[in-house]
């Protein structure tokens, strides 16, 4: 049987593995490691990048332990317990406005001795510019993935992730959505082993899926236009991280570690007042592909 | 008997006058006008201004009814209702570094037929650097206006601001406070003539206490590190504004004109991975003042 610190050792390695991919991919940044410890129990290894190609970026492991705050084991329908939770996180906002935003995690959850347990999870993919080919390309990587599981994972966690990462008061989709998933446990019919190997799986897709992209935009040329385009559309990155992100919002109210909550904030961002982008621009194309639903 | 249309009427006299004396203060900007229409009922007007010395400002005024929303009406306690809402809203936020942030509201609020009514607001300070000389006179001005009215006033409000302007996630007061106040009402002991009187008051003191503020900034010079720390301090403000201010989150989660929430929102922002700045420098020793309860 799986233990927890086996799932938590081999998302530490993941971390690791991808910190050096996105550093050959970055060509000149390298990564700063943070330790921390949690006054609760547990603790996390925090790697930040101020890079070439990649402006910003956070890849986080952690491994909490500790009682159950008590708002969370109400919003989980769990009685009083102790947790243990481990997981890798990742924001990355590169330099060009013509490459994209990208965000991955893949965490596992389980309650004192391991009675309760589940692992969650996601990729989504957030164009400063939509490019359908990029786009199919992308959702295609995560489609591969999930279909060496299950043929359903791919359509459920793909609408479940449309549904997630949607900004309510702007009607529009973050970026081109991606797969997001949770509570996957039992229930599902696969064993922790299976389910763990598919949270790997999501994880290692990452890497390869990511720098590909940063290789076609590599050579894409801008302006300020498009910089500026660029800052607007981290403004609402920040709008959906700060405003509706569970995860964000549940660690910034509980006394979470701020500085790693908040890591997937852009480096910058910028906010005008009503702004509407010339009919027929690549502006007010991108925006027409902000929808739920689009099938890539 | 003062109506809610009369009120109304004098809260747009105050944006009129607000935008005349704020024109006269940036030296060069014009506020651009938008009027709006709530499907629901009502409307506004809308006056943003990109100045001179103000970077992005927004004077909003509006007077909404129709149906309260479920949600709104178990919030305020009450039950189903039409309701009426009218106020003015300010944020501010200028080019220069060493000049402050600046938030104003006032606010109007009654349920059909008027049997329950109240007045809300407030005034509170976000300087990027905290000069104490000038806290001491922003707050001087607004207990000034308070002890007109009452000896209550000014320290309970300003204990509410300390209270309601706090970033929980980072331990820190976004700015040096000022007065927040709601649901000011006939239990006060006063008349509606005489909260709207001291709500209008509220709104009167805002244009001279700022421009003087404006002016003493205006000699100071900055260069790249005094810009940069602004950056960051309008991070926060983002903060506090997405993640704790509730007439933020209530009217995005409940279908709000977002544009004119979001005039709140800074023209740019900044977040850096766990800046700490230098000891004695001048940003820790902003830092330090961002505390609740300092006597200025």
């Amino acid at each position: 049987m799986m233990t927890k610190e086996q799932i938590a050792d081999q998302f530490r390695q993941l971390q690791d593995k991808i910190c050096i991919d996105l550093e050959a991919a970055d060509g000149g940044g390298k990564f700063f490691e943070e330790n921390w410890l949690r006054p609760e129990g547990g603790g996390g290894r925090s790697r930040v990048l101020e890079g070439k190609t990649i402006e910003k970026g956070g890849v986080m492991f952690s491994a909490v332990h500790g009682p159950l705050p008590e708002i969370t084991a109400k919003a989980m329908n769990l009685s009083p317990t102790d947790f243990f939770a481990t997981g890798v996180s990742i924001v990355l906002h590169p330099h060009s406005p013509m490459a994209p935003i990208i965000h991955m995690n893949v965490r596992y959850f389980e309650t004192a001795g391991g009675d309760r347990w589940w692992f969650g999870g996601g990729i989504d993919l957030t164009p400063h510019y939509v490019v359908p080919e990029d786009a199919q390309f992308f959702h295609q990587q995560l489609r591969d993935t999930c279909e060496r599981f299950s043929p359903t994972f791919y359509p459920d966690f793909k609408k479940q992730a449309d549904d997630y990462f949607f900004l309510k008061h702007r009607q529009e989709t973050r970026g081109i959505g991606g797969i997001f998933f949770d509570y996957l446990d039992a229930k599902t019919g696969f064993s922790k082993e299976d389910l763990f190997e598919f949270a790997l799986a999501v994880g290692e897709t990452f890497a390869p899926t990511y720098t590909e992209l940063l290789d076609r935009a590599a050579l894409k040329i801008f302006g300020e236009s498009e910089k500026r385009w660029q800052m607007i559309r981290r403004g609402r990155y920040v709008e959906f991280n700060l405003v509706w992100d569970r995860g964000t919002k549940f660690g910034l109210e509980t006394n979470g570690r701020t500085e790693s909550i908040l890591m997937s904030m852009p480096p910058t961002a910028q906010w005008a007042y009503n702004l509407q982008p010339e009919l027929g621009s690549a502006e007010a194309q991108t925006l027409d592909w902000l929808k739920k639903g689009i099938e890539w």
